[in-house]
């Protein structure tokens, strides 16, 4: 054990600058709590000269973070860069190659090289910790290597992108678009301005791989995980949740099944009794189920620079005690190959919603092709219909009616084969809207 | 680090003999996890024959906890005998003395005796556990300690006792008094026979003592705890909170403040916005507000032998992986002494529940008493009166009517003078009810 643990900081963004002030301003607690002093020993990052509102004059600069990474001077080396390849994973290759230990809040980089990363660690016998990577302050990357070591976890889920269920709260208090609320949250800062990654589910998808491999001891797969992201949630799918008992959140949800492992990522409606359908706002939340620990919840801020910087101390404070958990829980020759199970295997209950054209024997038709494939309606709600006008001839014009099922658990196969039948039919305007129900406490 | 790590477990209840099944169910996931097997090598407990559905067949039977404490084939030393002294605490002591770690899920007598024990164990080298001890199966200890090593906490609240809060949930759901809702309780297992210690709040004071010893870093105080509980909540308390925007929790509440730290232990109105209100029946959660991570909620099963075993084992595999945080997070010379905040120095809104005498003047006296002691009403609401009869000689009955008075923030010594200054008016039927109320998010 060093008498003081010096950190090379590399990317000096929102999370970099609370960093180097989180140790400033909570260094000699760290040091009673760790019972050796962190100290930031060497910095860099694009701009030298831009300021961040923390005083960066005692810190070695370092124009070159491979430079950082093998300097013999620092013994963590912390990864703030971003990106799942280039510098951010070279610098981190270069500091393992050079014994270093390595923490970083690199969700895209550890669900693309995380194996291959933590195999390097294992070999050079130092640590690489992740915490800061999967929902921001939240320990539940901690929780689960840790704090449920004697569990076999059934399933994991959880609202893990801040930027969705912000639109999705907006849109549901304010009863607007998800445009309106795509941009609202863009004004906050909430958003990017190509928020893509975000919206499409792929943020989500990167965290959740981390959260499988390590709640199910497998292999990280992120290329497996099947993504949907929320641009098509309508006002009206809003308010058919609400009616229904519902809400509609961004799920990432992994569970073992008989097939497998499924992972998947998409706009699900959760019962309004559950806990993580109270989850507002950019406020992250992991659920783990398990077998001896029954069900745990933990919610907390997915973002931000103070509370991320929270996740990366505490990585860098369990260096610094010497404590040493494998970064996926396991050594990685001991991870179970991952055995995915498809989306099209998935068992659960689904909500459709139609737009009907309003002609005899078209709701009859949609009947008769969820019959034909086995799938039984647990409610059909007909949202409240404009007036019939009849048009200057009599005739009576075919104006779309929404029509909303919910069907008892059947299988995605059985669903999408039922919706590709019902779309050839012609009886609907556009194609079916189809969210997952998930069945949660 | 020995080859194996052979564990002696002292108590066989509803814990032990979950902890000897989940040894049994995930041995050999928990030596992949930590690098070494964890064996139960000894066991004692009360009765040798009674069935407890494990096998313990194989195992080294002690009738006497100090043996095994002292007993070399051990290297670490479960105590699951629980009581605050007397061979529990005897036990433990030996073990330190004999150079054991030691795993506890006793919050009595970590209460009383953690900070002497802790010392103990820390000349001796060895670690002193004790996860289970609060909030059975949530990892909250492990998350104060290491989670957020790198935040100070300003408060940490929760639902700590499941008795308080099952009985506190039925009494909404069903519109039923207390003592129905403690018969059930009762009847399901979830109150003891004699539930004083559950209903009253000295359970919950327990938990808390420790929390704020690990949360603020003082030393341990549980005689300093403000607690009342929860047995004098009627139902037109619980309505009226409902009414008011408000649910009623027995909270545990440690919170950082000028004249030090105040520990209080009540039945609190709590929004029914705040995380903390929608946790029902027998969970508990904790809610952690700090400075770089915000705010931070756990919630999951505060009972239970499963649950609790999980977190005995998360102790025991942070031993056998060979990590060593301190019993409270910090040296014991290193704590602060608790500097105790009082409970007349505490500051917040109050909800008061009279019966007010349906005479002229009353209610203006009481008025006149809450703004003689500087406390303004944020809302009054005089519930549904039973109308009014004329007694046989044409004279109005003074039947008392409920009125209920929400306080702005003022001070426990205001409120409780004003309160007595109403009682000896002599308006009001019986005693004040104060609930207080607690601001949360």
């Amino acid at each position: 054990m060093p008498d003081i643990l010096r950190i090379g900081l590399a990317g000096l963004g929102t999370v970099g600058s609370s960093l180097v002030g989180l140790i400033e301003c909570h260094g000699s607690d760290l040091a009673v709590r760790c019972g050796v002093p962190i100290s930031v020993s060497g910095v860099s990052a694009r701009d030298r000269n831009r300021d961040r509102g923390v005083d960066l004059g005692g810190l070695k600069w370092f124009d070159d973070p491979m430079a950082l990474a093998r300097d013999p001077g620092i013994d963590v080396f912390v990864e703030l860069i971003g990106g799942a390849n280039g510098i951010a994973l070279d610098s981190i290759k270069a500091a393992l190659a050079a014994g270093k230990h390595v923490v970083t809040a690199n969700k895209a980089l550890m669900a693309e090289h995380g194996l291959a990363l933590a195999r390097q660690a294992e070999d050079a016998g130092v640590s690489l910790n992740f915490e800061a990577a999967v929902a921001g302050g939240i320990p539940i990357i901690k929780t689960l290597r840790e704090g449920l070591a004697g569990n076999t976890v059934s399933r994991v889920y959880g609202i893990l992108n801040g930027t969705c269920n912000y639109i999705l709260t907006r849109m549901e208090e304010d009863s607007a678009s998800f445009a309106e609320c795509l941009t609202a949250a863009q004004e906050l800062g909430y958003a990017e301005a190509d928020p893509t990654f975000d919206i499409e589910g792929h943020d989500a998808a990167h965290k959740l791989a981390l959260l499988t491999a390590i709640a199910f001891g497998t292999t990280v797969d992120a290329n497996s995980i099947y993504v949907e992201g929320i641009s098509s949630i309508t006002l009206a799918d809003i308010e058919a949740a609400d009616e229904l008992g519902y809400r509609i959140k961004l799920l990432g949800v992994a569970s073992r099944t008989e097939s497998g492992i499924e992972q998947r990522v998409h706009p699900t409606m959760v019962p309004k009794s559950s806990a993580i359908a109270r989850i507002d706002g950019v406020t992250n939340a992991v659920a783990v189920e398990a077998d001896f620990v029954g069900q745990l919840v933990l919610s907390g801020p997915g973002a931000g620079g103070d509370a991320t910087a929270s996740s990366v101390i505490s990585d860098i404070a369990d260096i610094a005690r010497g404590d040493r958990v494998g970064t996926f829980g396991r050594p990685v020759s001991k991870l179970e190959p991952y055995r995915r199970a498809g989306i099209r295997l998935h068992e659960g209950g689904y909500y459709i919603r139609l737009s009907v054209f309003d002609r005899p024997g078209a709701f009859a038709a949609i009947a008769k092709r969820m019959a034909d494939h086995n799938i039984s309606l647990e409610s059909i709600v007909q949202r409240h219909r404009a007036p019939r006008l009849s048009a200057p001839g009599g005739s009576v014009p075919e104006a779309p009616q929404p029509v909303i099922l919910i069907t008892y658990e059947t299988t995605e196969d059985a669903i999408r084969e039922a919706l590709a039948d019902i779309l050839r039919d012609g009886h609907i305007a556009g194609a079916p809207q189809m969210i997952r129900i998930e069945q949660l406490s």
